[in-house]
């Protein structure tokens, strides 16, 4: 199902029972959770690194945001945070985030139960050693109170071009809140979509199962699924939709300046004609790997932090004149 | 010079001394000059074949208007027109246009010398046999008193997208007349610039020799090649500028639509590319024959009549793409 689910996402909020909310936390005892965390993933059987928010640049950070190893709270948060990842990027956990611990999995494709899976494992690992915030009437304790019960998120980061063409993603999106789900662009709350990639998660922590909660996501993104793949059917025989994928890879492989929001329009268009079997280019893999590679921090983080937005185009659009030729 | 000279063409307005002018022409008499024209051209040296004008389809006559080869006006004139065109189509012979003749040359690149070296060869083949109307006073008769005298028109098809781009041919255009010269669209009075492709050739016929007209114009467009050499070196290194020329080379080779105004802009982006050596391709030659292919009707007289505008963009995509693949 790869044609239009990117990657699988879940995400668990756990609190110390012993420490304030991060909010109300001081440096000492900040460092101190930090280092708690270190421990008890310490010979888990998988390697974490721990890349402290005071020891990096903004630039790196954001270039984490953009490969959502982090959220944008956590880089505009106070001082004293950190993030462990494990060694293949796919298990981050941020220590003083909004929680004291936000782990989060992530994986390529639909795999809303793997993901899962894994989470609760390193969930399992750490709560041996740490001392978590639970009551048997609400479930797990969270500062906000829209994560109270299970804290998990868990999303899908969804391609559905062909309903973005007809506006339909937008009125699905609108209606998805009385099933519990929330669609939203790229890069969580108050972004934007950008080349018709959605993410869609759960809304509802409380009072409902983990299990329950996956389920219904998965039903969900199921039934977007098949409909992104009727709305494909209904558009992929017109030449206007041709014309527009094949120009997009023409002007991929030709562009010498290209900004982020052309860039994420052409490779939406272009992974639309490859899953289509349209075109024969990189993989869908590939250009979502691309994706990443082409977010302004990410070319920072590779090339130098004082490039100007426009050296960016420029870098953006070698990056990407490489990839495909 | 072709980087910035496509074509040259030379034409002589001539008519014969004892028939009036096409305009009060019955069609017997029209008839009888197009036989006395086949008749001038036996034996003369170069090989001509007659097309008349109402045993072709309307399709096949703007295809030739788009070739040059014949005027618009011969297309929408009275029935009873023929041209005789030289094998290789260097020499057309329009009968009972405006004129009882009209005697043109066209020749690649820049030619006025070479060009009317040739016309004037014809004329004279011509006037051998037939009785031009010559007034000692005021030259060679016309219908119009604009031709009057020489009855020449030179000219010669610039490609200026340089000046194009800084608006500077059209401040250029309007200075002209004060020199004898008048700068127009690709296809002549009336017609819009497209793709940065200009007539220019003189206005006076009156008072001035043949000789001294092309001199003029010849170093007119020598100093606008030079215009827009200067012009070229000014945006050549702008990434802005060779991102364009890029893209539109990519576009070119992707597109499944393309309609004929895209189609122009963007072969005079890569023809520019191609002459600054920024761009390997096709030779400048190669693009200057397609932009005579695209055009519509010769898109139609290869492709069938009864082609939609839709369809004819389908074809123009694919008759580009299989050029430049």
């Amino acid at each position: 199902m790869s044609e239009a689910v990117v990657s699988t996402r879940i995400r668990l909020a756990r609190n110390l029972r012993e420490y304030p909310f991060p909010i109300r936390l001081s440096a000492d005892k900040a460092q101190e959770i930090v280092a708690k965390v270190g421990e008890a993933l310490t010979d888990c059987g998988i390697k974490f690194h721990k890349i402290d928010s005071d020891n990096v640049s903004d630039t790196i950070l954001v270039s984490m945001i953009e490969r959502h190893l982090v959220s944008p709270d956590f880089v505009n948060g106070e001082r004293g945070r950190a993030v462990y990842l494990s060694d293949d990027n796919t298990v981050s956990i941020m220590v003083n985030e909004e929680d004291h611990i936000r782990l989060q999995v992530i994986k390529d494709g639909f795999a809303l139960d793997e993901a899962y899976e894994l989470a609760d494992k390193v969930d399992n690992i750490l709560s041996k050693k740490l001392n978590f915030a639970f009551s048997d009437r609400l479930g797990y304790l969270t500062q906000c109170p829209t994560n109270l019960g299970t804290g998990m998120r868990a999303s899908v980061m969804l391609h559905l071009p062909a309903l973005d063409m007809s506006t339909a993603a937008y009125r699905i999106g609108a209606n998805l809140s009385k099933l519990g789900l929330t669609m939203r662009g790229l890069y969580g709350e108050s972004t934007k979509p950008s080349g018709a990639f959605f993410q869609l998660s759960n809304q509802v922590t409380l009072g409902i199962s983990e299990k329950a909660a996956i389920e219904n996501l998965k039903n969900i993104t199921t039934q977007l699924i098949a409909q992104e793949m009727r709305a494909r059917d209904g558009i992929l025989g017109d030449i206007e939709v041709e014309d527009k994928i094949s120009r997009a890879l023409g002007i991929l492989k030709t562009a010498k300046l290209m900004d982020h929001s052309e860039a994420m329009s052409l490779l939406s268009l272009v992974r639309l004609g490859v899953t289509s079997k349209k075109l024969e280019t990189l993989s869908a893999d590939s250009i979502d790997k691309l994706i990443v590679e082409i977010q302004p921090a990410s070319i920072m983080s590779r090339c130098g932090e004082d490039m100007s937005p426009r050296d960016r185009d420029i870098k953006r659009a070698e990056i990407i004149r490489n990839k495909f030729n």
